[in-house]
């Protein structure tokens, strides 16, 4: 399947972007898009958690493991 | 087993149709199915999260992880 | 071991059958089968979900992700 | 190792016998086992499902998916 | 590393002993070792589960699927 | 994808530096990043175990299984 | 990354020093390191399940599964 079809590749096309993630555990946290490997780890900066859409608590650089991601949402 | 029988290779030929997809956790999500991979992992363009065929809530461009879906409704 | 006595192959042979799936969440699913592929992710079509042998949902085209099932009854 | 010690192996020879299947979610199915693969997927023939050592359920030919297997009783 | 410190490797130097081996589920079998590979998949023969050290009922030649197991005790 | 851009690459770059660690069942350890490896398997030295950011327990050397991690906040 | 920096390779250093281990499903074991693999597969000489930091049940030498593992603490 072509490169450009890649979800993954699309996730790298948006490091240095504001994005949210949603964690299996419900959780969300959102910052900016910093690294990202195959497997879905990824590292944000600015990290927050948002509870009902507000900040919950910060975590400044963070590393989260991939197979704990539900979904990310991604700006248009 | 020939291609045409590959059930990921199925979904790849909808990519641009609307998809309604459930995860193991039972949300459901619908959108315009704009990339996938081997494992599933897909994006969504236009996703929305559904609660009893409504609208619950707009996500515009999302990544699902291939992992965490129990099936993908596919438009006939 | 011979492809023969491969589990999977006996899947494939009964393309265009009516199969039933049961999954791990214990959902019921029947439909004509489609395509499969050798992780058991398969498509249906025709799909309904069952609840005490009624029909319960209709899905039209559905693709079940593998991992999922617990079993497949395969017609005689 | 040698193969005479693989258990795999050993269920392989059973093929055609008589043997009882516990899944994780402690069901047990009972039938004649008529294919199997190294990821323990089989499929059984006049497949019924116990509770209580009576039959609870009859499914004809059945496939089960190797990861959802707890022990199978072989036969001595 | 060396293979003499493979616990994979102790445990096959003890087909024909009698071992314990513990589930997930917290169930707990007894019985003489007769098989085992590199996932642990492994068949007991004369195997028993046992509840309070006491026999809980008796299930001859047994193949439990490695992925389940919690523990194995070993005889000194 | 460039090296540059991997999370774990970023993990490695903090070997001494103090990080805390979020596991799946809720639990944070906190302590000086001593080893890593791709599966996030690490270990750490004066690991302590944090309730309400206050020490529960102190563990000194600590291996934990990368498949267990939620997250890893890393100093700026 | 250098072999140096492997938490794997750090283990098998300990081989013959008393180590605990923590279960995914919170029990406790104690004893000497006998063997271990890359897999966190390990067995234990004169194990002991802790509760409370007494000792509950002896095992005498056990094989436990890697992936049940959450963390092992070391000696300093």
């Amino acid at each position: 399947m072509p490169a450009e079809n890649s979800p993954i590749k699309a996730l790298e096309q948006r490091l240095s972007d504001i994005v949210s993630i949603k964690l299996k555990d419900d959780r969300i946290f959102r910052g900016r898009l910093t690294r990202c490997d195959q497997y879905m780890n990824l590292t944000l900066g600015d990290a927050v958690e948002l509870e009902n859409d507000e900040t919950k608590a910060k975590y400044g650089s963070i590393l989260i493991r991939g197979n704990n991601i539900l979904w990310i949402q991604i700006p248009e």
